[in-house]
């Protein structure tokens, strides 16, 4: 049974999943494959995986072929749904069981595809599957907080290779969405202002770090990047929680962040990235001062693990000259 | 010049060293090598590196051959000790001059030996020019905190083979020291007793994820491990600054972080990691809450990425488990 355990010192919570345990000589590095040659994620292998909790497709029936987005358990859940969600101290420590969901978003049906490969109406419908599965796990009482993220590539930490994402929902509130929340609310308490709005009309205004836009939406490099071609993107209006967004809103959404992926996957040459999706807690919405958004994070193999291990970071790229090349990438 | 930048949320810091910029294109994995197949940390090729500021040797003059430990800036510094230490603001954002200092300290004359393997006396001297540096770069009232760290094999950003550590100084102090002692504050002033020191303590009693101790140091897997064999060593006597420590608490301390990197070298197959000192600010000494101590990350490639950029951490592999594969590792 997996288990989220606090660390003392810094109250961090992580997750230990057993279950997805590796011995030592495990963990030596291998590319993203289909077991078998078989790919689980595509049409007409449906069996291979657990039954749908959610597909969009036109006509056809549940676990069937002819879906365009569709969203499973995982088969290997970091946590589980089923149980009771005990507390405990062990000594100085504490501990929590994993009781929450797991699940996979398989984001088209062409095995083909990365995610910079969709079409914005494609990005779209995977867009509206994450709010779509966040509205309904919400109303779970036990569950505090939604990751939504996207190992693309190898050295991002896919394991498959159709392209796919991911959804975990927590009894806890991890701890970096914590961290913004303090800072995004001791802003606002100070100024009756969202930080993050004032963010993105500083960067439109500037204009140095900024990638594209539109009417919906406003995609930048951070001022203080953890490394090269960090990304953000943000919703031009506020708002605190992704799943009470509209169909137009997301639409308007999607086509930002396919602009700034498809600049990204040009620029980079199809890098490997992370992509996660920052919102505000399941039971606390409409907050004026938390503001959600996308991060992208392209892992660019020059670049240390130190960085990622030490919670300091030194990046050799500027953010103005990482804007600069998205702005000129041709897509 | 390198500059200080802090995000206006979270308020972490990181160093934009636009010097070591590269272009997109850049970003490909490299083996860490010598350029024209010459290793400048050699001995023989002191030449090729800046002026030592500090070497171990018995007799022959400075940037010569014939020392144990050597240490000198590093070429493409992160930051710079020249200039003075300017604040300003742009907008919403807050930047520093790239004030402090980034040294090399360069580990054994032999360049095929890597950190687990150096004799505990070899290691004890590098411990050793840590602290002496240390000492030395703390009459510098500009810089604030010292960043000790090293990044074993590529996957853990180094780039040059022939073993060595880095320093870096800084006129500010980074987060994830402001945080643990945040954190170790507020148990000390409820309870009048260091945090670390409770959890050695505890450590050594429950025995399940102790690696190994002698009578100076200890060394475990923590509770809340944010990755696979994730290791912490900490001197049992309570100190909260590093450079402060003995010769002799040194001496003890070298041996048992000796035993536990041929501990994690013989379990998991030589992988890389990234090894990083933990230590109070330098104008604040003998603080009650805090103490020292090294972690140690291996860096597991089936373990994403997405880890790393989030955050948020899953393990698969439980501490205790990890505590019983070094236990029981043949060295």
């Amino acid at each position: 049974m997996p288990e989220l355990r606090k660390d003392p010192i810094v109250g961090r919570w992580v997750i230990i999943a057993p279950e997805r345990a590796q011995r030592p000589t495990d963990f030596q590095r291998q590319e993203p494959r289909s077991p078998g040659g078989l790919c689980p994620f595509c049409p007409g292998n449906e069996k291979l995986t657990p039954s749908e909790v959610l597909a969009y497709r036109n006509g056809g029936a549940p676990n069937g072929a002819g879906w365009k987005v569709r969203v499973f358990p995982n088969r290997f859940p970091a946590l589980r749904v089923e149980g009771a969600l005990t507390r405990e101290g062990e000594g100085l420590y504490d501990r929590m069981s994993g009781v929450g969901a797991h699940e996979v978003v398989v984001e088209s049906p062409d095995h083909l595809l990365g995610m910079p490969d969709l079409s914005a109406q494609q990005l779209e419908a995977v867009l509206c599957a994450f709010r779509d599965r966040m509205l309904d796990l919400r109303q779970d009482g036990r569950l505090r907080s939604i990751l939504v993220f996207k190992n693309q590539g190898a050295a991002a930490g896919a394991t498959l290779e159709h392209s796919h994402s991911q959804l975990i929902a927590l009894p806890i509130l991890p701890r970096h969405v914590q961290v913004e929340m303090t800072g995004s609310r001791g802003y606002f308490d100070n100024k009756e202002r969202c930080l993050y709005c004032d963010i993105a009309r500083q960067e439109r205004h500037d204009g140095v770090r900024l990638v594209c836009e539109n009417a919906s939406a406003v995609a930048f490099e951070p001022w203080a990047p953890r490394g090269p071609f960090e990304t953000w993107v943000l919703p031009k209006e506020h708002g605190s929680s992704y799943e009470e967004s509209s169909k137009a809103q997301i639409e308007g959404f999607a086509d930002c962040l396919h602009q700034t992926l498809r600049r990204l996957d040009a620029a980079l040459g199809r890098p490997a990235f992370n992509l996660m999706l920052h919102t505000g807690p399941l039971n606390e919405r409409r907050l004026p001062y938390y503001h959600w958004h996308f991060e992208i994070m392209p892992i660019l193999a020059r670049v240390g693990g130190f960085e990622w291990g030490s919670g300091f970071y030194i990046n050799p790229t500027p953010p103005e000259v990482a804007a600069e090349y998205l702005r000129k990438a041709q897509i």
